[in-house]
């Protein structure tokens, strides 16, 4: 079977990282990947001429890419190919035509996701959810993104916002979540909550310090298991995935954060079956990003955008 | 487009309903309706019996049915054709071979389905759904049922119990529910939770309490109403639904539920883009389960049961 080649560019506040995957069929593999400076203060201009050089630089070679995804963190008008909100970018990036002014740039169809939805691509295709019908998953980063997988596709929802599992209501009058909503998975599971649970400046250190034995930080893992246990048992009982696979710098943790989990799920399913349920770590670390959004790029790969045919 | 006819079951504790429809490729319309007795203390050989000669009045016209679903209010095995766990019928109704001793009887298909996912494929078909390509559904009756409907398709998960959105935690460490969780959403949402919260004895009475002006009935309402907002909201950044169709007997206070559940929604959803959702009333009344039920069993109509082959 006829191999293709895509990039995939995920966009952060801090880190612009890339990976050039190759298709054939079903059949995914990661060919390189990396990372620069995103530079956001340089102004938007000099971030998509960053971006336009990534892919040049990925042309160069036998194995140049037909195609171009772009994950950014938050939201999106996929049929305008432009960003709607990047809550962690400069005010410049709301309304920014992406497809357009990179798509001009580099020549070939470019395509945007949400970059939660984008781990949950690369996951399902190469990663912790390989082989699933049903999956859902969760990034826990300075916020916590959700993605949810349902025969076999990821659902986008009808503006790409589907999937927003950090924003389920855990605790009717918890603590204030960015969203503007009390009690958000998020308002528990974010970074810096996780941090202070954990009585450390970071989740890393979090991570750091449970390994090394820290029994507060220890039990400040288990709490946030807690609080993601329920998250996804209301998963669980929505949509009976096959696996629910966690991602984020956190998930390093292990079974530190997923056995709180596990037995908070335990304890709430009890209509469905949890032996079909597994709970697992991702696979693809800080890379699923870039390389989800490989996969959703190539979906138009016999695609030329109007501004390109013109 | 020639047409075909499909009768459906509803198996309740109380009452057998059933419905004859007609299709005709994807338009159904409802030829008739009616209800009998369950019987249930009679033994389950005498309602299959009963509804072996529902089957049979059905088919004695020009309009004879060509398959038979049936709705159950539990657990089944789709695949053994067998109930699994129904908690509000006789113990002998655990591991009943229905399709085989119903399909003896008939001497038809017959496909067996949660009375909750025929509430749903019932308003997606020929209710309140009409046209979506994602909706979910809530049936508050003496528990409370759910369904999830993703890219045209109702959610069943691996076992049938895909979309039960009843057994959703919405408050940690909130009321016990039947399932042995606490908070579930019919912990708060279930019949007799109903009508204590408005001071009546039955969700009927509450509903023409409040009709009628009673300030306690009137605030009971909006209380649930709030919960199941909460749970509406929980869905509503997992799928986006377009619609959330509200049913079960207590729906029929219109908007002295369903205006606390979008008040609710629009406190706590702010990822997704709220003019996109319609929450709206249940049309199919009781009868929702029996057409729903006789919607699945004529997605078997190519299908001929080993049972009847032999």
């Amino acid at each position: 079977m006829d191999a293709s080649r895509h990039l995939g560019l995920d966009l952060g506040a801090t880190n612009l990282k890339w990976a050039l995957l190759e298709r054939r069929g079903d059949a995914w593999s990661i060919r390189d990947r990396g990372q620069t400076p995103t530079g956001a203060d340089e102004g938007a201009d000099a971030v998509l001429d960053r971006m336009a050089a990534l892919v040049g630089e990925a042309s160069a070679g036998a194995d140049a890419p037909g195609t171009v995804g772009v994950g950014v963190p938050g939201l999106y008008d996929a049929e305008r190919g432009t960003t709607t909100f990047l809550p962690n970018l400069p005010p410049e990036w709301t309304n920014l035509p992406v497809v357009a002014e990179l798509g001009r740039r580099v020549g070939m169809p470019v395509r945007l996701v949400n970059d939660a939805r984008a781990f949950g691509l690369a996951e399902l295709w190469l990663g912790a959810g390989r082989g699933c019908r049903t999956m859902a998953g969760f990034v826990l980063g300075t916020g916590v993104g959700g993605v949810v997988v349902v025969d076999g596709h990821v659902h986008f929802g009808h503006d790409g916002t589907g999937g927003e599992l950090g924003h389920q209501t855990l605790l009717p009058d918890g603590p204030p979540c960015t969203c503007g909503n009390r009690g958000c998975l998020e308002a528990f599971a974010r970074a810096d909550r996780i941090a202070a649970a954990c009585g450390t400046d970071t989740p890393e250190e979090a991570v750091r310090a449970a390994r090394a034995g820290d029994e507060t930080a220890i039990a400040g893992l288990a709490r946030i298991g807690s609080w993601l246990g329920i998250a996804v048992a209301n998963v669980a009982v929505t949509l009976t995935p096959e696996r629910v696979v966690i991602g984020g710098g956190v998930a390093q943790a292990g079974d530190l954060l997923l056995e709180p989990v596990r037995a908070e799920v335990r304890r709430r399913v009890h209509v469905t079956d949890l032996a079909q349920l597994e709970i697992v770590p991702a696979e693809l670390g800080p890379w699923a990003g870039a390389i989800g959004a490989g996969v959703h790029g190539a979906s138009v790969a016999a695609v030329t955008p109007s501004r390109l045919a013109s």
